[in-house]
């Protein structure tokens, strides 16, 4: 079983499968089932906590990770950058932001860097610097992202990249997911939504179950999570969650939640202390409807792996070698 | 040179493409064009207009196409049914609406029924009750669609259509998607975009132009273009269109539009007249970038076949039989 790409060569793994860096969800023993699973585990690091990272880093043991940071809000701590090239991840994923002023940094060591872009603009900066991989995250994905579509956007991001290997993003939940982004010419897959929901992810027993439950016609992008949290998101980026009471309440309104602020933010931590699944916020994206069953990370990967070399191995039956006259 | 599918058995056609029924733009010409070639071509017959129809499939020739409509603007002027019935299209493509009350007639007759969707609960609508294929659209499309995107959307429908095929849309424009959407589970695929830009499309020489050298980053959905041209479309769906002056001036204050609507729609017919596609719509969707010529639409059609049959082959090699191992 395998499924071989210059991914594979580039961080020295067996599958060209990566755990999307999920803030606060993707902590060290979910990032260290999918590396165990020959996959590359990325903590999601998020906004940046020393305690938090060091904790998840170590929780990882001696499994070999990457991990994943916000780029704006590193540039607002830019000090958190030496204490996790210090851990010497295989890999630290950048997203939303300039990742300029931290490239001399991480080129100085043995990480590997990934940034991850929702433009075309964007990818070609990437490009430019030469970073070791681009993801091209598509709208559809869990959590902040853009506006543009993993289907037509990851084939414009490989026309550009170069020698450089592409990562698709959004909306890849199996192995067919994964067979497609080969297909458009990505090296290999960022997939968050689907290990969201996994055993070893910090999410709440609540959100998985949700996140199990709901589907893809249920999330939408917005910004009233974050204004809710006190996040000061750059605009060009919003959230993909579930809809919930919370976001038909406000995010037809953002003037009337910014209004109400105070009081809305303290109902949201309210909800939030309990678990509230209704009010606060479940960041999956819209492929949730792929969401079979909440297992081990091994399992989903494993699974990814197997389901995509057969659709590897249908999809190629199609092509007739001499064309249809052949046939008779 | 040939890729062979379900959809090619159902509409009796050598490649499994169709051409998606833009309004006023997928014309006898063009959907002649694509049917000679091998795929299938649908007449766009938009909002329904008895001598444009006549006209069009007149031009079509001896050619075998189909044609699509607009499901709520037919029902407004269910006539039209019979119309397009006579001539023996080889499908209708019936997308945004109810397709219910349509479905006894078209039934009597050797018409396929095509019903296109934007979320999963219209998907099983369509499913249960019977229709011949499904267009599951994603909302990279160009012109009117909805929310969910393609990567995620067509192997959700893929899971519940049983034996019906799906057939993905939004954001194909090359082999690389057509490989792609056969890994997702899809028999085929529906392209608008890249044959917008096709010698034999309706567009305008200029708008052909505009879709040449913008790209997907340029490209936005918003209500204004339908506001301006005074279609009272339903909230579900909206209009993908390359950005200029007027979705600058207007899409963040559609309530602004609304105040100005006389003024606007008079400035905005001055200058479709004029072809000036600075404030007239281009209608093509993120796969803009993807368009490298205008060229004849057989030969779009069969780059397509060409370079997915050598994708589906370079993708397949990525398969190791017998894993890492064996490679030693």
């Amino acid at each position: 079983m395998s499924i071989h790409t210059s991914l594979c060569d580039l961080f020295g793994i067996e599958h060209p499968v990566l755990l999307a860096p999920m803030a606060g969800v993707s902590g060290g023993a979910l990032a260290a089932a999918v590396s165990r699973a020959g996959g590359l585990g990325l903590v999601g690091g998020g906004y940046g906590d020393a305690d938090w990272l060091a904790r998840e880093f170590d929780a990882a043991g001696d499994a070999r990770i990457g991990v994943g940071l916000i780029t704006w809000s590193l540039a607002r701590q830019p000090h958190l950058l030496d204490l996790v090239l210090e851990r010497a991840p295989a890999a630290l994923m950048l997203s939303f932001g300039d990742f300029q002023p931290f490239l001399p940094k991480v080129r100085d060591g043995q990480t590997k860097l990934i940034v991850q872009v929702q433009t075309l603009d964007q990818a070609r900066k990437a490009i430019e610097a030469g970073v070791d991989a681009i993801v091209a995250q598509g709208t559809e994905a869990g959590g902040h992202g853009g506006a543009r579509a993993t289907f037509p956007f990851v084939p414009a991001v490989v026309d550009i990249a170069k020698e450089i290997p592409v990562i698709a993003a959004g909306g890849i939940a199996d192995g067919r997911g994964l067979a497609a982004a080969l297909a458009l010419g990505a090296s290999g897959v960022l997939c968050g939504t689907r290990f969201f929901a996994s055993d070893e992810s910090l999410a709440s027993d609540n959100a998985k179950q949700a996140a199990l439950n709901g589907g893809g016609d249920d999330t939408e992008r917005s910004s009233v999570f974050d204004l809710a949290r006190g996040l000061d998101w750059p605009a060009d980026w919003n959230i993909r969650t579930m809809r919930n009471s919370f976001t038909r309440r406000w995010s037809e309104d953002v003037g009337g939640l910014r209004q109400n602020i105070a009081e809305e933010q303290a109902r949201f931590e309210a909800a939030r202390a309990v678990d509230d699944t209704d009010i606060a916020p479940v960041i999956v994206g819209e492929a949730a409807d792929l969401i079979q069953v909440i297992e081990p990370a091994q399992e989903t990967l494993h699974g990814m792996i197997v389901q995509a070399e057969h659709h590897l191995r249908r999809i190629s039956r199609l092509v007739e070698p001499n064309g249809k006259e052949q046939r008779r």
